[in-house]
């Protein structure tokens, strides 16, 4: 049980789940960032088996002209053998050229379709290279520590992505912490081991790992195993299809393999060393904790917190406290967090160090309804629940409200979360039609979880979970409390006495030690601890039989007790307040994930006026844009950079981050320049009272004078009017200047 | 040369300087997060030996005292023993009686004076314990871990003191990186060794340690010693002159001991384990990083970075480019840094993760002006150079304008630093006259180094260092350069091609082959690698004599040259650009120190109006406040409550962080308890139509209608306007309901 829950908590982990723990049961669907989802329908098509696509019976028509192939060329074998006629031979050698024929042309659709199949992905890919190279190139973001060859799954982020990540977090803070009240805090990202023991970390959170015998590389196992799955349905057009099905269904059910049967299948196929094609050693769990050890004495173990949350259970008491020992309270953490990754991919998805942004929101178990939630009630978007995911259907757009209501989301205050962390994305730049929250399913779920949602992006990796919101019940505080020996516990004081009916058990002290000696603490301690069904089936059977066996657990015996030796009773007594474990709600955002998703969303090329350059556009909202505006004097020319710098003063007076940029270039080129880095609005100088103000996706220009044009740009950028508000209030623009 | 270079390295930490290292003799005064110059003073005082104060002279006056008592004793003994008559013995003793109680005055006055002394100290801890125990019962900060019993120099910052760190992390992003166009980068903690290894952190980064021989318990060698001398020189009246002398030499030195002085020192006083009184070993280097293995393989070690600077250096390359090849620019960064202290001491100033805020501005060494430097030339306020330390004078009032003019500050760009530092320091609430920049004395410098400060502000522990400016030169573009031979260099591009004189060595490779065979090489590299003074010299030599001796330090021998063996000469040459590494001004941020102190300066106590009980108050400015404002409904009433709520709705969406306290407490406590948070203002609903706005320090009040109120409080707390400001425009408002 313990075991279950231990590892259970990784369940939350929706921004980097580990992977290949011996809890893969409970664990399936979640271990890669990409959708659950893709698994449960291969695993549902694999498995049905009724699914007969054209690549399919492509193959089955592969395999049979191969035999037929063979069977022509035993043929003429055989009559060359026979020393047959010489006509009778020709014959049946231009049957097999004409078969061979047959054969190549059948293998080169199947080889185009398996290539057009994975063509999507291709696509996808070079899409993502467009992506990141624009975003390298530019600084966004930069291998770490790249002078010495780098670090796989550590990343810098560069000017403009640390402006972004800087937007994101102060909106993230804006949107929860200041317009919830909630309780910020800032832990250290050393933790002493005692704390990642009690939430199971330690002994859990686990990948899955094998070595190269003789080099002593490291690799994860499901890596291997799902590479050459992948491999051989792509590039081996003989594959028979059982094969075919078999390697799906390994593919599909990957992640709740044991490292005893990920072994085994490793050597059933003969599985090496990617490197060296060396053998490799079994399967064995790696510790996905940096580990490390606080003060000299080596004497106290730590690691670098694998999530933020457990500094806030830890102070749950305080924090509880500060809030005049009310429920509910949201108290939030933005920091960073680690994991040794074992062998990192899929770039910026999958790191060894990232921020998260957790909130755990306390709440009683018996109300979870929100006050606000009619703020959210009304907005409709993509769900995805458990019925639809079952029923291999596509997620539904709905009312929030609707789906509390239905029951399809547990509770208002998940659903407030929900409803709040669309609103947050979607204010980002994320597209809403690319956005969906998955509900988990039941073996995805730790069971003492009421529900969990996972916030989806699909970007060129899939539908990626960028935000786990779960409902953990009382599962951590608990966790803490018996580990720490401090209840993290909350009162709830009645309006008046209530009378409630209790359980009363009384041993009778005297009587038991006659009858037991030194064994009578231990008796009366069992009988204390049992539970209200034990006692009254105990009471019971004492009252009709006079005596009753009796099972103490501490002692590994069954005593037999008479009636005289305990009463048991039930009394109703007053009760004054009540004391409870809270629920706790927990929306817990993976920030790396979310900007990696902005970006691919918000890119796009358009070419050059002359049609001959593709340039490429970062369409980022005023909010998440790096530098808000840029500006340009048109010409080399004194008078201009002095009316620049004239503005620049005025922007920083009004707080708006921006680039001047003086030098001769084409002022085209100097807008392709900053369209790559997003910049949303540029001034253009080209006279010293007025100034044009270019948009950057529509490439509309209004003139404004030099006086206003900072707060033009301030309200733009800071929301309080759109592009278009303003389009209406001041003269368009239009020159041969602009965009060449 | 090397190790010096590396061991100076550290002479930057101005925010947690490492100690005990072996290279002490560069690292004097620098240890202690406390100034230098208490220790520079108490060092010449005490090599001067003519400093007598009365602590002395009692001193001096209890043995003198303990003498005659000691003899007079003697005597009555004698006296006794001869059996001298009733009436001598009895005067004998009444004499010895006074004489006792003379001895007793003065020993009495002597503690009372000791303890007078470390008076100061007392009063200090007292205010010092004032401000930690509101702090922590106010939640700014809470021992990480607390329910686990807490991990020494660990904090977690609670709810107000997060949105403290958050405000001075936004007022130093706004100070620095936007209004002077920095390019912020966000680098991981988790830094492979070979990063470290170039710093010199893996080498040097130590400080001395002993152990408790039998249980293994850790201890900082210089801080035993430290405290054996304080507590000495404090309770042990009958020291010796000598004694006192050699205690305060050695206190005066701390710094400066080798692990075998400070291991000789610790034997020949007897100090023993403080927990135990076990024998310690001997002093011995302890590395003050948190070590770490990436990945699974347990071959790449790494470390937690111990400073954020690094990861600018490794980027260097990149962010030259990024600012289009030019120079200067900065680069800043804003972090977690982790420092595995020995044995934390000093609460919230020395822990063992902190935040900094690092910038690295990189020039041209050759023109360290600066364009901006003007806008601060006229700022006024305490340097403390490095004549007035050696001449033991007090810091001096300057403008910097002049002491950048005379040289006693290096450079403009310097200069341009400590300026913008002083202003910000003193915008978030820093007195002006508890903050001084004080220039590291010539043997704290590392020798490449061009000029260093450090902002020292004053607290109870005296003047802590909380900023460090320095010029550091090349050195660390050099190191990095070295280690990875990737050239961190930038290149300046003459408008005109420039004629140079260039020397040039010609060895005669033939004739030195036939003389030397086999050493040819050796020799030809060191003539190439001549200094041109040298080259000029040898020149001269073999132009005079025929032939030279010639040192070549690879083969450790002298060899003679003839004429014919090498050409020397210099020549005109056209150079089109010159390639150099930049220096770098460095100016370093610890953020919790500089949290620290504002708490201190900001914190102050007020009577109740009744004058039985005192108030705590943290005065912060509005820039700092964790809350801007707070919501007091004066009585508890739906209609007030209605009202409170829809100014919460404005301040939300004005962005001002606020709290809403409708529990029926009086108001009075109500204003005392947000006054205890440093709330700045606070607004009391008693109508529907007008409230009330309370500033904090003067608990004035102005009565504001509901419409407005959100305005009028972003006015004041953005700083458009001060409260002088709105006190005019608004009616003050009176009431015996206001501070009770």
């Amino acid at each position: 049980m313990h075991l279950i829950q231990a590892s259970s908590r990784f369940l939350k982990f929706a921004i980097q789940k580990p992977s290949g723990t011996r809890f893969q049961i409970l664990n399936r669907l979640i271990r890669n960032p990409i959708s659950g989802f893709e698994r449960v329908y291969s695993t549902a098509a694999a498995t049905m088996g009724t699914v007969e696509t054209d690549v399919e019976l492509l193959r089955k028509s592969v395999i049979e002209k191969q035999n037929i192939v063979e069977k022509q060329g035993d043929e003429v074998r055989a009559l060359k053998a026979s020393k047959a006629s010489k006509e009778a031979i020709e014959n049946a050698i231009n049957q097999l050229k004409e078969l061979k024929l047959e054969l190549q042309s059948v293998s080169k659709e199947l080889q185009s379709r398996l290539s057009e199949d994975s063509g999507g992905a291709m696509s996808k890919e070079a899409f993502r290279q467009a992506v990141n190279n624009t975003l390298e190139r530019r600084l966004f973001y930069i291998p770490s520590f790249k002078i010495y060859r780098g670090v796989a799954g550590l990343y810098d982020y560069g000017p403009p992505g640390c402006a972004v990540k800087a937007n994101v977090i102060a909106f993230w803070r804006q949107h929860y912490v200041l317009e919830e009240n909630m309780l910020e805090v800032d832990c250290p990202c050393v933790t002493p081991e005692v704390v990642l023991k009690a939430s199971g970390h330690v002994d859990k959170f686990t990948d899955l790992m094998v070595k190269d015998e003789k080099t002593g590389m490291c690799y994860r196992a499901d890596h291997l195993l799902k590479d050459y799955c992948k491999d051989k349905l792509e590039k081996d057009l003989l594959l028979s299809p059982e094969k075919v099905n078999e390697l799906k269904q390994v593919l599909a059910v990957l992640d709740e393999l044991s490292a005893e049967a990920l072994g085994a299948k490793i050597k059933e196929y003969g599985i090496t060393a990617p490197d060296t094609k060396n053998p490799l050693s079994d399967p064995y769990p790696f510790n996905l904790m940096f580990a490390t050890s606080i003060g000299p004495s080596g004497l106290s173990p730590g690691y670098l917190r694998p999530e933020t949350a457990q500094g806030i259970f830890v102070n749950f008491k305080d924090l509880y406290y500060y809030n005049g020992n009310k429920l509910p309270f949201a108290a939030a953490q933005i920091g960073q967090a680690f994991r040794n990754e074992i062998s990192p991919r899929q770039g910026l998805l999958r790191v060894r160090e990232f921020t998260l942004a957790e909130i755990e929101h306390f709440v009683n178990p018996d109300d979870k309804s929100h006050p606000k939630f009619k703020n959210v009630a009304d907005l409709e978007f993509f769900l995805y629940s458990r019925e639809e995911q079952m029923a291999l259907k596509s997620p539904i757009k709905i009312r929030l409200g609707e789906a509390v209501a239905k029951g399809t989301i547990n509770n208002e205050t998940l659903g407030y979360f929900i409803g709040r962390t669309y609103l947050f994305l979607t204010a980002l730049g994320i597209h809403k039609e690319r956005l969906r929250f998955r509900q988990h399913l039941q073996n995805e779920m730790a069971h003492y979880a009421a529900d969990c949602w996972d916030a989806e992006i699909e970007c060129s990796y899939g539908w990626v979970e960028c935000v786990g919101l779960a409902d953990r019940s009382a599962y951590d505080l608990k966790a803490h409390t018996e580990k720490s020996a401090v209840p993290l516990v909350a009162h709830e004081t009645y309006p008046e006495p209530r009378e409630v009916e209790k359980l009363v058990i009384t041993p009778a002290k005297r009587e038991l030690g006659l009858a037991f000696k030194k064994n009578q603490k231990m008796i009366v301690e069992a009988l204390e601890a049992m539970s209200e069904a034990e006692a009254m089936e105990l009471k019971a059977h004492l009252e009709s039989e006079g005596k009753a066996p009796f099972q103490v657990c501490t002692l590994g015996q069954t005593v037999t007790l008479t009636k005289d030796m305990v009463s048991i009773s039930k009394e109703i007594k007053k009760e004054h307040q009540r004391v409870f474990t809270p629920s706790v709600i927990e929306p817990s955002f993976g920030v790396g994930r979310i900007i990696y998703c902005l970006y691919e969303h918000c890119f796009y090329t358009r070419p050059s006026k002359a049609g001959d350059e593709q340039y490429n556009v970062f369409s980022f909202p005023p909010l998440l844009a790096p530098i808000k505006c840029t500006v340009f004097p048109l010409v080399q020319n004194e008078k201009y950079e002095v009316t620049a710098q004239l503005i620049s003063k005025s922007l920083t007076g009004a707080g708006i981050s921006h680039k001047i940029d003086i030098t001769g270039t084409s002022i085209g080129k100097r807008y392709a320049r900053t369209d790559e880095l997003g910049v949303p609005f540029a001034i253009t100088v080209d006279s010293e009272t007025s100034v044009t103000i270019r948009e950057r996706d529509s490439k509309e220009q209004i003139r404004v004078s030099v006086e206003e044009v900072a707060s033009v740009v301030k309200e733009v950028t800071e929301g309080q009017s759109t592009w278009g508000d303003v389009l209406w209030r001041y003269p368009t623009h239009t020159t041969n200047t602009a965009d060449d």
